[in-house]
């Protein structure tokens, strides 16, 4: 087979179009791209190696001759037209969250679970970029010392929110510099009865609340991790919150292993984790930061601290780009990674 | 006495200016006023129940006459000049670290341990913003159900660094709009080898690291927080994080208990404590946000959850204005509570 024949459904997307631009800088060996897209955005193009491509309108038909598609246009979508690419025969990595609890499906990023992608599944999830970023982290640690519980506070990007988030901080921005109130309609989320300015805010909630009071982007955070980490009962507490940054989340996690290890150990145990970068210096001020860590592939660890009063603790502050490595880097990675089990080629 | 003769120090910086407003509008029985401030500040007017006040030099005599003396110009100017004000008999509010953790001082937040106004001390340390805001949030569940830890995470504003941050903040915000490049000189702190934006970033570091590579804020919420609840071996574990907020420090609040606190009793609890408002209600999507709360005196505690894993644990999104009860609300409320002691009255 003379390369892969690609369709990504939601080209038109942040993650759809960082997808294209990953498939690129990677060489993926790609046959043919087929860009899918709803209705509304059908008929615009993007470009993809130099060549303008169409964007069509998604159809259950769509899928005929193509070997990989890659779902990032929202659960509903995914549980829509993801059969329907299956049946076709192709192989799906979904960027949504619709399969990613489902048993039969693994849940993977690559560095972490990879193992899971070797019998060459048909279906694969992405996780959440929240999750994402701070399994980079844990998982190294895990391995080397147990986890006994994780508490994380996030501070998540406009980005992850959609276009239209960053598009309202925008205006915001522009609103409060000429003196005019700031107006808000899509955070917290779109559909929620209120929304709040997020330039020069918080709002700590990302995504709808449960009867718990919890998000249901604190409850990926616990139930993703678990899966991921193959650790079922794992105590994770999460607070997801939204901050005034364009790109890249952050997360200020507490995590205590079962056996004491030293900062020292685990700069090294990070250092040596591929897709993960230590950034971790005081005495030179050096951490990671949003506006630092965009675009960049690497998940970013730094200010590895010993908690004073528990010496099987420790914390990390952990940030990475939530569109890249959080989503499309991810989904290209796995598929990277179903080439060999899939007989794909270039 | 027909009224307290009052001085601030340090009258024209941003702590100074609200103690002046707070005085006004609590109608503190002022019967003078000294606005001391440095050299460079000398000679200019503040305006104190509408009348023009000027702002003299601070020198060692400048106490002499004054009843009570608000210290807000940073520890080295309250080390330097605060003996000079209780020499002339003043009774001093530090607002400054210099004399926080000083055993024969007390560190007071009215509503938690007022109680140690009552001999009418003569200096008395008014806290760290962040630590007044979070242990108002802790002292009333402490007493009802014990304390055995704390991990926070904050998101606190720029204006806690001082008004030439928030300057910064405004420029790189316009400089952005622009395309122009985003230049940074003062955050995270004005004394570091490195400065970096604040403006769509995040910076997690406040004031300089020690060598186990917290921060000297980290510290101040571990020391403090301790000694204003009288719990010595307290396990706090803090990280600090400046975000590109103007105002109201935001803290993310994992504590356990000592027996189980149900989130409506921690409601109730929280909600009878004078100085503490809940805003709490998931359903409604309400809860405290830094705009929302700024300029106004009360914390704000929301987001009251139950650990699902641990039931002894609750987490919390508490937020306050830190210039005013994390900073001038607090030392006048101490300046009312010595008026009995200190034979002060209107």
């Amino acid at each position: 087979m003379a390369g892969v024949r690609v369709a990504i459904v939601g080209a038109t997307g942040a993650v759809g179009q960082e997808l294209i631009r990953i498939l690129e800088e990677r060489s993926f060996p790609v046959a043919s791209l087929k860009l899918l897209a709803s209705p509304r955005s059908a008929g615009s193009t993007l470009t993809f190696q130099g060549e303008a491509l169409p964007v069509e309108a998604l159809t259950a038909q769509a899928f005929q001759g193509t070997d990989l598609v890659f779902f990032s246009a929202g659960a509903s979508v995914s549980q829509e037209y993801a059969p329907a690419a299956l049946a076709a025969g192709a192989t799906v990595i979904d960027n949504s969250s619709a399969f990613r609890m489902d048993e039969e499906v693994p849940l993977v990023v690559p560095e972490v679970n990879g193992h899971l992608l070797d019998e060459g599944p048909q279906l694969v999830a992405n996780p959440n970029c929240s999750t994402t970023i701070l399994v980079m982290a844990l998982a190294p640690l895990r391995r080397a010392a147990g986890l006994r519980r994780v508490i994380v506070s996030t501070y998540q990007a406009v980005s992850g929110a959609g276009a239209r988030a960053v598009e309202e901080l925008k205006a915001q921005v522009r609103a409060w510099l000429e003196g005019r109130p700031l107006e808000a309609s899509i955070l917290p989320y779109r559909d929620g009865k209120r929304h709040r300015p997020i330039a020069f805010n918080l709002l700590p909630q990302c995504d709808r609340f449960d009867e718990l009071g919890y998000t249901k982007e604190e409850w990926k955070l616990v139930h993703e991790t678990r899966k991921i980490l193959g650790d079922p009962d794992l105590p994770v507490t999460a607070t997801t919150v939204r901050v005034p940054v364009l790109r890249s989340h952050s997360e200020s996690v507490y995590l205590e292993t079962e056996r004491p290890l030293a900062v020292e150990e685990a700069r090294r145990l990070l250092g040596e984790t591929p897709g993960v970068q230590v950034l971790d210096d005081p005495e030179e001020q050096l951490y990671p930061t949003p506006l630092e860590t965009s675009g960049q592939d690497p998940v970013f660890v730094g200010r590895i601290r010993k908690d004073p009063f528990e010496e099987r603790a420790l914390t990390l502050w952990v940030v990475g780009d939530q569109i890249r490595k959080g989503a499309a880097l991810n989904a290209v990675q796995i598929a990277e990674r179903l080439a060999a089990p899939r007989g794909w080629r270039g």
